[in-house]
């Protein structure tokens, strides 16, 4: 992405340009997005400035999305591209940590900033709250269920310690520590919830 | 609190009623601001409405409370009074029951309504974040610390088992699922943090 490189949105008509169509003007629209969140915060985030800026009309922006939150979740979603696989260490502790570690650095960016905003805005609204929740923090949960699982097999931790409230609980704490702390979260915060906290639930036989 | 046999606001002209000071004032300004709370949500609550039901002015809400959260959280406090103390049932799992099943009900209430808001306007504002959390949060922490304490002295856990990131934990959780999924909080969620998470580790010796 080569957002620096955009010529001024205020200068530009785009009216006057070719039209656009499909993946190449969503990506425009999604660079807008993210240059704009980078720039102003989410807050301050308006479509009409992401339209000017991705040199297309406001009322097509809302076409597609109602509301900058789900503009914002998309243009996120596209940015991240293929996600990462798991990691896959051979030891369940370095395949936590990197997973927590991932997130970690996400939060201290631009998508930190988004989640925020987005966890403030659907805090007011209660309703949208799942829909957020279930796009933005969903994809850890599964990646910690194939790292479990990898274990199991691998006998580090017996099968019987993977339950749904324990599989969650390790996003759940770094999120915590996000929203009341902020970020950058230190390492420390995240090698306690390793081994202080999941190794110890995962490893204890009950 | 009687709030619903106060006068229309909008009917009285407070600079016509006698001076109250001190208390009184503060009484009615806390009741007005709950009442103003449980009628229209946090993110429609106004400085100018709750000085109306309040009989006093805009301006002297301003004088004690820069913004509409410092009002809410000390009209909050007020409306708490002195705080029940800890729960002491003589066992560890009761105890630790209790305190959450208590935190669970105040946020299926105003309480839960205002602090949701709260969040919302902090995240929106992370420097305030750490004061607004330090006044609501805080006070879970410092029972769980008196439950744990007592339990060490019975010798039902270890002193050992006492670690900062210990005692955060299950108030921490329940925030989490607060904050993601709303109130009420299922009582599984509160008896799956104690007995899944937080007595495993606790009571396992390391």
């Amino acid at each position: 992405m080569a957002l620096s490189a955009e010529p001024d949105p205020q200068q530009v008509d785009h009216r006057t340009l070719p039209r656009r169509r499909g993946e190449v003007l969503y990506a425009a629209i999604f660079d807008a997005t993210l240059a704009e969140l980078a720039e102003v915060g989410y807050a301050r985030l308006a479509m009409e400035r992401i339209a000017a800026r991705a040199h297309t009309s406001k009322a097509s922006l809302y076409k597609r999305w109602p509301n900058r939150a789900e503009l914002v979740v998309a243009a996120l979603r596209h940015q991240r591209g293929e996600p990462e696989p798991a990691p896959d260490t051979g030891s369940l502790r370095e395949d936590v940590l990197t997973l927590l570690r991932r997130a970690a650095a996400r939060l201290d960016g631009t998508f930190g900033q988004a989640a925020r905003g987005l966890m403030a805005e659907t805090l007011a609204d209660p309703d949208r709250t799942a829909t957020v929740r279930a796009t933005m923090f969903v994809a850890r949960n599964r990646y910690l269920t194939e790292i479990l699982n990898r274990a199991v097999a691998r006998e580090e931790i017996p099968a019987s310690a993977i339950k749904p409230h324990i599989i969650g609980l390790a996003p759940a704490l770094v999120d915590h520590h996000f929203l009341m702390h902020g970020a950058p979260i230190p390492e420390e915060v995240l090698t306690n919830i390793v081994d202080d906290i999941l190794l110890p639930l995962l490893t204890s036989t009950q």
